[in-house]
């Protein structure tokens, strides 16, 4: 079982090769090798298994970044939302052109002799709108309010086809709104979902644009790390033309996250200060407030965790790392 | 009001083209001048207004394509459903890559201070799957069973989200399969829902390779044309985000149309052979049976002609110069 990650040195890349890593499996089997590939070479969890790194522009995917015989590509590297509705031109060649890459890595691997990859695509909820009152069944068209989603949404049905053609056999996972991340604050319209846990976690103030009874579709990073590595393994077969899913996340208010961080650390909430602001309001308030998730649960996708759970494996795993990367030890 | 058509040599692009010239009036203002685009430069009709010619490949769309002031595109350039099928790369590059251009080059009129031209954009009921049990609401997701409809409704992503930043104001329009066409048959899937009703009109044989109780949703030529010519000057922001449409199409049996056929001509439905062909069945038989098309006929679109005034028009416009350019003169 040979596995390739495209984008492996961001959030999630490194969180799939250190849980890889561990295990030393993948869909039941042992896993022989891994290439990490990113903009800047990723660093290489050690493992029971050999890890090459790549560096390069996945728009000009080198041939070393899916080496022969790889049988599953996480294809995680992209723009995200901020970044590709600020630079349309870079939003489009990483997140379309990128994935039109990556399926011609693949159908060169078929010409070739090869197996069909599976390829683990990360989407997005931002592919939807609808807003607070939607809480959306599976079969919900997408109509995406920015370039991102609807970058995610076309590669998606780039995908969907590339598998109907045996170039691939892709699974292209609509990821929720990930919380807690750790690390600092960024200018993401969502970061503040997280920031209002992880900052008060720290002893440090954060600001909440929002009502508290904004709804909002969670999922914690160790669910995402999960659902990737079982897209991975799991039988595509029942998923028929349709490759895509919305994952069994978490829908939940502002308030509910505050008072699971109150749960786990009593008084914490003292340092989250309302501050409405309309910009932030407006982006966050067009995604979805939940989603049923049908599909993926019968496909075998487990639910993630409960918030007070999520919040603990925060501080469990991520708060003393955040710390020391912040120069705040 | 400039015009620029997009595959103007192309069977909708050239009915279009003739009907503005006849009109010299679009959207309730008259035409000043009028661009005709393809890969093999296109025979201007006569008009009251002048009209270029231009030839060229879409992915490398010149400029003179859309020239500076154009008020609107229509977007017909397309590698069709089973041509895209047997060239992966052709089809991507044109479909995908050629919408790109045309995006690229509304954004360059924007950021030279012009006005963002409306676009109208020829998608296909291809991007949606579902066959004959299948009465598709405005709100059904696109689950493409080709790489053609994955390749439109990619496209449609692509042009909402640069309608949503300015860079034009599209509307995408998901045509039916439409009848009657003139010309030869071909080899498309679709070939002979047209043939079977030319054909027999030309004095000639024709195949029936689906039964009769077989259903399809269909449009004119001219209804096509109408359409087009609508979307081109209606008030888009009722659309909000989702700029694409299903249109008032007809949802009908083979059977109904041999009707139709004899209702026309008496007994000319003789000259069709019912045979039996799976491999064509199978894919025709994957296309939804029929849409509700609410959404549009609110938006003012049309509804299509009833079959017998379809095949009537067929024999009024088409029949004569279908003979002659085939010779059967």
């Amino acid at each position: 079982m040979k596995v390739a990650i495209l984008g492996g040195g961001g959030f999630l890349g490194r969180r799939v090769a250190e849980r890889l890593a561990v295990s030393g499996k993948l869909a039941g089997r042992s896993i022989t090798g891994m290439t990490l590939f990113d903009i800047v070479a990723p660093a290489a969890p050690s493992a029971p298994f050999p890890v090459e790194t790549v560096e390069g522009d996945v728009t000009a995917l080198p041939a070393e970044a899916i080496p022969l015989g790889t049988n599953v590509v996480f294809h995680l590297a992209a723009v995200v939302s901020a970044a590709a509705e600020a630079d349309y031109d870079l939003g489009r060649n990483v997140n379309l052109r990128g994935t039109d890459a990556v399926i011609d890595a693949c159908r060169r691997q078929v010409s070739a002799g090869g197996r069909a990859p599976r390829v683990v695509f990360t989407s997005s909820i931002a592919s939807f709108s609808g807003g607070q009152q939607a809480m959306l069944e599976d079969n919900a068209k997408q109509v995406p309010a920015n370039s991102y989603g609807a970058q995610k949404a076309a590669a998606e049905l780039l995908l969907a086809d590339a598998s109907r053609r045996g170039f691939m056999d892709a699974v292209s996972l609509r990821l929720p709104t990930i919380i807690v991340r750790p690390g600092r604050p960024n200018k993401a319209a969502s970061s503040f979902f997280s920031s209002i846990v992880r900052e008060p976690l720290l002893g440090l103030p954060a600001e909440l644009p929002v009502p508290d009874d904004f709804r909002v579709w969670v999922g914690s990073p160790n669910s995402a790390v999960s659902w990737l590595i079982h897209a991975a393994g799991m039988d595509t077969l029942p998923m028929g033309l349709d490759r895509s899913l919305n994952l069994p996340g978490l829908s939940v208010t502002v308030g509910e996250i505050i008072a699971a961080l109150d749960q786990v650390r009593q008084g914490a909430s003292a340092l989250v200060t309302r501050k409405p602001d309309q910009s932030i309001a407006d982006i966050v308030g067009g995604w979805p407030a939940g989603f049923t998730a049908t599909r993926a649960r019968a496909l075998g996708f487990a639910p993630n965790e409960g918030l007070v759970e999520l919040v603990r494996a925060f501080v469990a795993e991520d708060l003393e790392p955040t710390r020391r990367d912040r120069g705040l030890a």
